[in-house]
């Protein structure tokens, strides 16, 4: 065990069943990490406290496949775009981000920087390959989307999805069918994504396969108040807008109110789902001063995004991380989708009531003008007939003043012509809507959330996780491997796994050490059955942090654990 | 809208938001399907009891990676194994699956039939292509899984994988180190899974790409003695096993002891999740007389089993689906990724007490043999010293008996050896656990859950969904949309959804529309707040089944929707 904190906490992961690195037994696959009993516990108790705030909102959980296929991603933007540059050594065969070597050499940020201007870096300073000194190649993108084939054939090409989102966005004319044409509406999906990093780092922070919990949130982009701000906007955030990146001028906080105001953050609609995402990490138990909120600048942005939040949550070893990132996607996915597919995918907004909207309609007076223009008279009517609201309103303007205009030639004057006015009666506009995006990694927030749980005392190390994210609710342990405290430790057991606990049954080792055991996992409450327990059926309950213990009945033992874990 | 049940119900599905074909807009993928908001709900609430019941039994969760190196399946067999014979047209290209095709022309059984055996059968009886006529080529394999490669080079070969449950097995060492060496002990993933079917039919019964909810428990095969088997012998259940598929005798019922005492079922362990299964399966809310066990026919059974009971689902259009296998893989899987790995995937079974086991030890007494053997001597000595215990037994016996024995052409006596025995201790033996696994599918007990709960009134088709699986669980309705009514039933609906209770509000159409449209989807409780409401605080809640109203205060409704519902 290191003394580090971070290698604390590694070793802790590892040994006591939390997550490591996966396929251990063949030597490691690296971008790539196993959930063990303890750790995935946590991860679907973060993934379930997810889903029950979007529930609590009205919104609904879709699932959608992560083999795609080619055309969705091209529509998407993923294929053109979703590349990092390449470049390999023409000697060793090794091959290298070129941003992240250009960037190591030269000591310049290359944050967007095109393959070309990346290749002619590298010849002008003559950078050569890190591993051998070989001569490099030209840089290329590489495709971050793991590749495959549906079908026996080798020409259906699919891809492992590099975001949930897609899956929501191509469903979007049967979600806005289930949401009966009303905006705004919001469906999430959480699931798998993937993405072929050249050379992951950094543990569970880089990973090639993740999973996400992607919010879509469909709206009118004419309305963008929010109607339950007001339950949110004294919600104090800190943040790092763009300017005070640029300029170096640290983070500020403020409320939500406020934030909207002075116009560091769009509009009422996007402040809300800030105050949601917030709520939910505290309410895993992210402590409140490492959390921000960080605005991307442009060049960090996604291709389809025009203004980005980053959540992140504070390391002590890595900074700053990104674990959720809010987006304002526009109408960009389902415009690209509609023009790719077809489909309609518009909303008809309807009008408070159906507009009557009056047209000009106006032709020539053939009988008047049949004379003079001869053959032509037909040629011109179509072309009058032809022009929009706009050319039509200006020529009867030239002719309400002028009394006469000339067309292609020929003189014309206001007799020459029937005007009407028409009238339509309009329900609405179609629209296609735009798109906010709460999208929550959930492998990083967690890391970060055991890094901020992990305490460091002179004779224990243990995780003070939030209680009720505790992989083991609670530990009963007869005070001594003998009868008759093992039957009745082993019977209080039973009924707290039957009453929903995740409960387990410990009788190895002095109960001191098996204190120890509990206090490193997170378990907030050990039930110890000692000897006054056959006497008056109560036992202790030890509380992880202040190590005190208090004795109760067993039959309130359910009762008083809900209670002191849930809060009800 | 068809008059077929399976048509009412696939459009049902369709048009309510339960589950389609996906990428519908690019012209759909067959073996995909996405599960749409109310879709996705019943198959979260479907997982959530399989989850459930496990945990109370104290297994525990993992969750591994989809993408696997291929190493992992070289190992599991599945490279070799998991394959479909296929034939190609040399005339049109297209690609068949060889057994299906000689089934069909032929009108034989081919289960397990080799590629060759199939090649040659094709040639003796001139099938040709069903599409062009054309002649076809020779019977190949193809691999059913989905291959990609991982890292920016194409030498490193990726499969996702066919199965959960590898995921578990190559972690078996840290999940044996977290049980701390004790069998049985279980573990669980629910995730997907995926093979590259050659072309799937039958809507959402065959896909590509699905969810599986996999159990490895892992036991000494010397203990196959079920703790809990009381609670659940006398649980009666439908068997159809080898022996009566093959002399058509039909099916027999009989409790799980019987079935146990019969021979039927190898043992209590077997049979105590023979139950677990039933009981979650009636839980979900199949009924039980959809409900059978059927033992799979050797030829049917994976290259990893030795004994397989598929859990059956009654489809009125399909026929018996199979939807759980619960599979005895004895040491299979261990003992290849063990071999493969090198890693010691062994359990140290200790003893009651440690054993004392006595050894022979030989060897020539040089003094006396060196001058007959000379520069053999040593070379002998040695022989015999490699030589196992029983070998060394056989030694002594000939010894005792005869007084001499010829080695290597040299005679030797008695005196010629040095025999002693000595004691050593032993605390247990090392051994490769056995694995029984109920393995789930999620797709198919959710498309059978909906089938079999589709009722087909006169004036009405409602999903009579078993209450606490519905997926919107309530719906609030104003009598009429005016108000106070709608304010009134919006407080009740976002009081409810703060509840957590999957609530909707709707004031859209007469309330007998309103009502249809939710006995549609199967919501088991209408809230409907009318015109006696503001004046006595009081709202109906009518029940889906009897289309009964029973009259209750606002207040009081949470808990008692709760009870109706969840039943607590």
């Amino acid at each position: 065990m290191g003394t580090d904190k971070y290698e604390i906490l590694q070793d802790l992961m590892r040994r006591r069943g939390f997550a490591w690195g996966s396929f251990e037994i063949y030597g490691g696959a690296r971008g790539f990490y196993d959930y063990g009993p303890l750790g995935a516990t946590i991860k679907r108790k973060i993934e379930q406290k997810i889903r029950e705030a979007f529930i609590k909102e009205g919104f609904f959980e879709l699932e959608t496949p992560d083999i795609t296929p080619e055309k969705v991603f091209i529509a998407s933007g993923h294929v053109e775009k979703f590349v990092d540059p390449l470049v390999e050594c023409k000697k060793c065969g090794l091959r290298f981000r070129a941003d992240h070597l250009v960037e190591e050499v030269l000591e310049i940020d290359t944050e967007g920087m095109s393959a070309e201007h990346l290749s002619q870096l590298i010849k002008e300073h003559g950078i050569k390959c890190p591993e051998c000194g070989g001569e490099l190649g030209e840089v290329w993108y590489f495709n971050l989307m793991f590749e495959t084939f549906i079908g026996p054939y080798k020409d259906k090409k699919g891809y492992l999805r590099p975001e949930t989102a897609q899956g929501i966005f191509v469903n979007f004319k049967r979600l806005n069918a289930f949401a009966r044409n009303r905006l705004p509406f919001g469906v999430f999906q959480i699931g798998k994504a993937y993405r072929n990093e050249i050379s992951p780092r950094q543990g569970m922070l880089r990973l090639r396969e993740f999973t996400q919990a992607e919010v879509e949130i469909f709206f009118n982009p004419k309305e963008t108040t929010h109607p339950h701000f007001d339950e949110v906007k004294d919600i104090a955030v800190r943040l790092y807008p763009i300017e005070n990146q640029l300029k170096d001028l640290g983070m500020i906080e403020m409320t939500l109110e406020e934030a909207v105001k002075r116009g560091y953050v769009m509009n009422t609609f996007f402040a809300y789902y800030m105050a949601m995402v917030k709520n939910i990490l505290l309410d895993i138990g992210i402590p409140e001063d490492k959390i921000r909120f960080r605005q991307q600048l442009p060049e960090e942005r996604a291709h389809y995004s025009s203004d980005t939040w980053d959540v992140e949550i504070h390391s002590e070893r890595f900074g700053w991380i990104e674990c959720v990132g809010i987006a304002y996607r526009g109408d960009y996915d389902l415009s690209r989708h509609k023009k790719m597919s077809g489909a309609d995918l518009t909303v008809l907004i309807h009008y408070d009531e159906p507009k009557i909207v009056k047209h000009l309609k106006v032709s020539l007076n053939m009988k008047r003008v049949g004379p003079k223009l001869k053959g032509d008279a037909k040629r011109i009517n179509d072309l009058i007939r032809s022009w929009d609201e706009e050319k039509l309103r200006n020529l009867v303007e030239v002719l309400e003043k002028d009394g006469k205009i000339t067309i292609e030639g020929y003189k014309l004057v206001k007799d020459d012509f029937i005007v009407k006015e028409i009238e339509e009666k309009v329900m609405g506009e179609k629209i296609v809507p735009h798109v906010l995006e709460p999208s929550f990694g959930i492998d990083r927030p967690f890391y970060l959330l055991l890094e901020n749980s992990l305490v460091i005392e002179d004779d224990r190390v243990y995780l003070k996780l939030k209680k009720d994210m505790a992989p083991i609710e609670v530990a009963v342990l007869p005070l001594v491997a003998k009868e008759p405290l093992k039957s009745i430790a082993y019977d209080v057991f039973r009924n707290l796994q039957k009453a929903g606990f995740i409960a387990v049954y410990d009788e190895k080792d002095t109960i001191g050490r098996r204190y120890v055991r509990y206090d490193e996992i997170g378990t907030p409450y050990c039930v110890t059955i000692d000897n006054q327990t056959p006497i008056d059926s109560t036992v202790t309950i030890r509380d992880r942090d202040t190590r005190e213990q208090v004795r109760v009945k067993i039959e309130d033992l359910p009762e008083k654990l809900r209670e002191l874990i849930f809060g009800s």
